[in-house]
């Protein structure tokens, strides 16, 4: 795979777009200056793309394996594995007192959608333990911390999520895994838990589940769940791998893609566990967990959008079919204009979708250094925007990836359909797109829409700047912002809560579009009319956000017309 | 697979849509009276459920396999192809005097629907068949009728389409491969050719190739192109298969879904063949098959769509997770409003996806059977629209149905993936839907938009028929149309054809979904405002068709926004 990290880009929007410098000016991540910024991207870029994507059809071509128990890996992926940890990108954020690099977010993140271009299957994996330390850091005991920040942020040792079981995947209160203090500061664990990424492997010496489980008293429904550390091996004395856990691999599940990445159903059988954080408090520690890794799954999203926009731009430029003369043309496909078409939109969403998590990032970063709840709020405002809209992007670039390599496409050889096939699942997992939606429209507007009108006030600003220069794209940005303001108001106005969510996808959606206008418009202004980003700028705000007002149109729809079609009756 | 084929929804359709019965009125039709389409439909639903839905997962488990030379099919295809065949579904359409059913297409098309539907890859094959009856029926010698129809019709052998080759895929004219007369009435055809469906098998015992090659004296392109019939084995003095010809299947193709349909590499080493039609006309006898074959690929897409929406309909049923409290409600995840959005946008797709290809088809019937020039110019102009959209909706509808599967979609066992990954090619093969698109707008204009605003206008009467008894849908199909004429008007001004093409896309999925508010309303009208039909064609005109006013913007923006942005530069 020819796979190029775009660091430039990654450059221009941190400094030209994003405002970056707000982070490096912070005592906390003064040592996060650009100079450091650009090493430690191009460190990482290096590793993408010379150690890491060329593994990206291994994974494909050769699953992870069960045998005997015991989960092996597909070839070369331990080597790419030691690459990830030995570089300490697993670390990127984490407390330097444990090894970690204590990084911005935002660093982590563009190295994140750097590994997800790659190698997507084999990105999982540290993903999922960056979750895993960040709950330890928050909530696990000293004698956790001691024992496994260490070993998890040098790569070491690998993290798992557990939360999904059989009846309970969106509805995560009614799990039935259970948990039963053993006196000793352990607990016994119990329980089949499905949909588990690199649930066990052979790339690292230890495997640490982070188990959601009910103890005896603990209520029905989320508020009864507890977390637990439930390691594969339990550490001797010596903080080393030492006896075998009761916990097994039942089997792994053969996936529409993915396939390098072992997605285990897991049994627990009196597992030895420890409690991470207060008994009953397991889903305020997930959700430390979850949040982070929303973002992190949208930058899955992004990644692939990337990879797949870069090898269909590689192919239109080589493929010759038909000839159409275009002035400056290349004399392949990408002068037909719908071609033309196909990789300008694919461009843009992928860098839409970027400025939206980064700016996420920043936001994250910025609140935890100043102690800023406000952009602690718009943060978490963003972030469902930036898991959902990155991830539907990721199938749909992918998928016009496919379009563009036309029967080509379809032949897994050239692997324009393993993308789509991959990123698929992006849009599920870490709460599915839909439901993203539903967090933007009811929890994110609990504020009475402070957050939402602040970022909107933030679009409008970019229109008024854009005004004398670029006159037609501010009027349709500011139509659009206008637009998407009337409809987050009737949102506030309404009391019951489905009529919000029975538009809040398409809410959704036009909120992420009208973000893109924002960003590209901000970068074409940063690099004038005569560069190469107002033509994208252009395209985006003038053709893909046309659909903006009619996506508006349907969220203020409301419920019943969606409750007046009868799915049992058509059924019958 | 439960499939179970919607025979009440076609006869509703026929009958108070589409006013069917003036296909049975015309003399050559007379026979196919509403009895008859009742007991054909439910003949052939009755295959499509119990024989041919049991082997949608068998071919994606167990592909196609080249072994010695020899493709040897999935587990069970030879017996669903015999069921095809000895049901007579090859020759539906097919010359009584050869052992057809001589039915009409719309017919055939829903025939064509519940095979796709149940099971993509077996039924490509008699789909290929079909348009080689078809093409020997226009085009073939006396002697060639005389030879292969029966044995084509009766399913005793099959047929193929030989038209791409590596550097010559949508431009056909660029084909390398060569013909050289014997002076005997049979031609020596050598060359290589790919992405050939069903290019081999063991279902059948013989296989004949159409397959475009070029003359010694053939100009360069399109117009020195001849089409030669090439069969496997050449029939003997008695017409049966005889000694093996000089063809052989290089290798068979790793693709992303039809894993059951052989999509083979085929080398023709001086080959006997016959020409069919004239020389260097073998691209308009290619059309004639390929025109009916997109009407085909698009009810591929319909098929798919069809059995994804059954499928994710079930599992919405079944599936208990969260709990809304709706009146009349399911208790399951279909009560959720976005879970119902997307049952719902799954459901209006496929109808008008359904109702556009069979007003094609009929139209089609009624121009061939009334020597009816304006049907078939009407059909002309709803074909590329029938095959594109229909075609995009599939993959639409499948990956909706993926997401209503939650997690579980993501597993290959559910069969949910299978639907997105199989119906795929299908926005790709006869002409990928942006050729469709282009098509549309260039070709399919060069009447001076009579077709476009004929149909346009046929809308618009359903506007005003629906004034009194629903006025808001009758408001917004009508802007759609105004909207829409205004955009053929300024498509028809465009003198540079590139003006045109850079918008064609946007422009037909407007006219698709605009069709669709006209056809769902008329459904709705014939039921009344208070049965099932109303509350989908109320969403699909409300809230789908809310971008068609986005789309039309988008359609009419020109080329200039695309050539601004360079291909070759964002890729240095």
């Amino acid at each position: 795979m020819p796979y190029h990290a775009p660091t430039d880009e990654h450059l221009f929007l941190l400094n030209n777009v994003l405002g970056y410098s707000r982070i490096s000016e912070t005592e906390k991540f003064e040592e996060a200056g650009l100079e450091m910024v650009e090493a430690i991207l191009t460190e990482a870029a290096k590793m993408a793309d010379n150690v890491l994507a060329p593994l990206q059809t291994n994974g494909d071509l050769h699953p992870a394996v069960l045998e005997n128990g015991v989960v092996r890996t597909s070839p070369g992926y331990k080597e790419g594995y030691r690459a990830i940890s030995d570089g300490g990108w697993v670390g990127v954020t984490a407390d330097p007192e444990h090894g970690g690099m204590g990084l911005p977010l935002t660093l982590a993140t563009i190295v994140g959608e750097m590994m997800s271009s790659s190698c997507l299957a084999l990105s999982l994996n540290p993903l999922m333990t960056q979750g895993q330390i960040e709950a330890l850091e928050k909530h696990g005991s000293d004698m956790l911390k001691e024992i496994y920040l260490p070993k998890l942020i040098s790569g070491e040792w690998t993290g798992t999520m557990n939360l999904t079981e059989a009846s309970a995947g969106s509805d995560v209160g009614a799990l039935r895994s259970r948990a039963v203090d053993n006196g000793d500061g352990t607990y016994r664990v119990t329980g089949q838990k499905i949909f588990i990424s690199w649930g066990d492997h052979d790339v690292a010496e230890n495997v640490c589940h982070l188990v959601l489980a009910r103890l005896p008293d603990g209520v029905a429904g989320t508020k009864g769940i507890s977390l637990f550390l439930v390691p594969k091996y339990i550490p001797d004395a010596n903080g080393n791998p030492g006896v075998a856990n009761s916990l097994s691999v039942v089997s792994l599940e053969h996936k529409l893609g993915l396939h390098g990445s072992p997605t285990a159903i897991m049994a627990f059988e009196e597992s030895t566990g420890w409690l991470v954080g207060e008994p009953h408090a397991g889903m305020k520690a997930m959700f430390t967990m979850m949040n982070n890794a929303r973002l992190g799954v949208g930058t899955e999203g992004l990644g692939v959008a990337e990879a797949a926009y870069q090898k269909a731009l590689e192919f239109s430029l080589e493929r010759t079919q038909g000839n159409v003369p275009v002035a400056g043309g290349s004399g392949t496909i990408a002068d037909h204009a719908d071609v033309r078409r196909m990789l300008i939109t694919m461009k843009a969403l992928s860098q839409t979708a970027r400025a939206i998590i980064l700016d996420t990032a920043i936001s994250i970063d910025l609140g935890k250094a100043n102690g800023d709840a406000a952009q602690l709020a718009r943060a978490a405002f963003l972030t469902p925007i930036a898991k959902a809209f990155s991830t539907d992007i990721g199938s749909e670039v992918a998928d016009l990836g496919i379009q563009v390599h036309g029967g080509m496409g379809f032949v897994e050889e050239t692997g324009a359909a393993q993308y789509a096939r991959d990123v698929r699942v992006t849009r599920i997992y870490e709460g599915t797109n839909g439901i993203q939606s539903m967090d933007l429209v009811a929890r994110k507007l609990m504020d009475g829409g402070l957050a939402a009108f602040s970022v909107l006030s933030e679009i409008s600003g970019t229109a008024a700047q854009a005004e004398a220069d670029m006159p037609d794209l501010a009027a349709f940005l500011s139509a659009a912002e206008n637009c998407l303001s009337a409809t987050t108001t009737w949102m506030l106005e309404q009391e019951d809560l489905n009529q919000r969510f029975a538009g809040a996808v398409p809410y959704l959606r036009a909120f992420g579009l009208t973000l893109g206008g924002h960003y590209l418009l901000k970068a074409a202004m940063a690099e004038g009319i005569d560069g190469p980003r107002y033509a994208v700028a252009r395209f985006h705000i003038r053709q893909l956000m046309t659909v903006v007002d009619g996506l508006c149109t349907q969220a203020r729809e409301g419920a019943a017309s969606l409750y007046a079609f009868d799915p049992v009756a058509d059924a019958s």
